[in-house]
């Protein structure tokens, strides 16, 4: 009897180095992994100079009205990039609408938000810092506070040499974009996909296989597994009003086109095992739960538990490792800063 | 005339080197230099393994109720190790009554918070975690929470290698006393203490001299140039309420002694110059102004102006250089995790 369990787990279990190999192989042809260098985008060649003013504008909570919140707030990279709390909360205490997502590797998706409403960061990034239930500031007073300050004065024209008044509030997004470009992961799956078979376990490999088959990598699929393609959640199988709240129809806000009801974007898969809750609603805690339920909203299947076990499992070789970041010291306020409020305009 | 004014300058300003070295040997009966190792604490042995998880507890929003604030948000290393704000915002939108006092250097304060009432920083770390206006936080909550992360559960072992059960709300306290102990910030003024008497302009000489003399060193001197000792705020003369508020009595909260009506620990001036506002309301957000005040409340001058713009000179030389911190990966949440909370409860 135990020689028979034996020989059956690792008939089940045992995958050979050519079978790994094909996995990859197969992998390949859904998945690309993480360059190693900073990609460029689109209207903002990244510089040193760019990336550090990005750095210290990423880090200040003086760019909130508040002076409470900076990016960094819900966007920690200490915590997987996100807050991890179901929506953020914002100026005035006021709860946000959908769930924070993560800044890591963000710079590889087609768009940005849930909706994919910004077509880069540079656009995403003025959203926040303008929002009512956010950061709930204004052009104007970002402004005025950075140029109360000598300190950012000099790093906006060393980014922006060739301008006249460099300190503005395209540039200001144009530097947070050139930061966030420079947050990649590197994770065990990229080692897999560069042809270190061993980087995955056996089953990480499984549910590599898995996932590949039974039709997720459908969506999650490219440099950032997920993160392009507008798919509807509920493809097959609507979830329940907890998961899918019914007020919230996605793109929809977007193209106001019907079809676009309740579609979002393919979320990007990389640190999904650090960045719970799950879905734009954030009410799902447990990656597995988050599986099955898109297995059945999106392919229609009930998974085995040891097929979302597996698939789990490969998720977690998306975790990769964040580059180290320290603490920026940040400008001092001068006379001029405007002081931060902690008013509610509504 | 020119080469009368140019003669009059050269005698008021020039500090010969033997002036500078006599000012040195007057300074070094009131200040002592930086040390330039982590000082020791009471019942706490500093360890690397302590600094590291205290750093990682430092930065962990999940200390709070909401999963918003971590210590990190009221004493944020990139603005001067305070928030920058009159009084902090917290749990709710709730408005403290305090200003943030910094975290630099302050191990070295004789006790923590304006009215010294916790002897150490392992005292004063119990404290925001619970308050309801702060964290809003429970103990137990706390616990459960390191618990719940297998790498909290490994760090509290390895710093605390001789305990049954290690994680417990001391020796979180303990771990974060630790590594603030090591957020001291070597100042130019430190350097003129050691005999780098370049190390100051004159006018910051100037301002040393007279900051001696006026009589600010009587209460502003040692190590932190301040932090130890109780003063009424209004020794000779009590600032208007807008600077004084009537209801907020000071140490006579901890004592109880009529004498101790309006009393506050001597504020550390390390960094003064980077964490406006000032004084325990944060109504004042100009140094020379502060300065000023001091000297009419205190000492019952009014200062020149040249003599103000001096001593806030000399204060610029407490301005220190911020250990470099990267932000900490923090272990990621588990299924038992607590969940946050955005809920008042008063």
């Amino acid at each position: 009897m135990k020689l028979f369990i034996t020989t059956l787990l690792a008939s089940v279990c045992a995958i050979s180095t050519a079978g790994a190999n094909e996995l990859r192989d197969k992998a390949l042809d859904y998945f690309v992994p993480l360059p190693s260098t900073v990609p460029s985008v689109q209207d903002n060649p990244i510089t040193p100079e760019k990336i550090e003013l990005g750095k210290a504008l990423f880090f200040d909570p003086r760019l909130s009205a508040s002076g409470v919140f900076s990016c960094h707030s819900c966007h920690n990279l200490s915590t997987g990039g996100d807050d991890n709390r179901e929506t953020s909360i914002g100026h005035g205490w006021q709860i946000g609408p959908r769930n924070s997502p993560t800044v890591l590797n963000s710079v590889l998706n087609e768009a940005q938000f849930w909706d994919g409403r910004a077509e880069d960061l540079k656009a995403q990034a003025k959203g926040p810092i303008q929002a009512s239930v956010e950061m709930a500031n204004t052009p104007e007073v970002v402004i005025e506070t950075l140029l109360s300050m000598p300190q950012y004065r000099e790093w906006f024209a060393d980014s922006f040499p060739d301008e006249a008044t460099p300190v503005n509030f395209d540039n200001m997004a144009r530097a947070l974009e050139a930061f966030q470009a420079t947050l990649l992961t590197p994770a065990p799956f990229d080692a897999f996909l560069n042809g270190n078979i061993a980087a995955l376990t056996e089953q990480q490999q499984q549910g590599l296989d898995l996932f590949i088959d039974r039709g997720c990598a459908a969506c999650h699929s490219g440099v950032n597994v997920g993160g392009h393609g507008y798919y509807p959640f509920g493809l097959i199988e609507r979830p329940g009003a907890e998961i899918l709240p019914p007020d919230d129809k996605g793109r929809f806000a977007v193209t106001e086109t019907v079809d676009d009801e309740y579609v979002f974007r393919a979320s990007p898969l990389r640190n999904i095992s650090v960045t719970a809750p799950y879905f734009h609603s954030g009410r799902v805690w447990d990656l597995e739960v988050a599986v099955q339920i898109m297995a059945q909203s999106q392919l229609g299947q009930v998974l085995p538990d040891e097929e979302a076990a597996a698939i789990v499992a490969f998720l977690d070789s998306l975790t990769g490792e964040v580059p180290e970041v320290p603490v920026p010291a940040l400008p001092p306020e001068t006379a001029t800063t405007p002081r931060p409020t902690a008013e509610i305009v509504r």
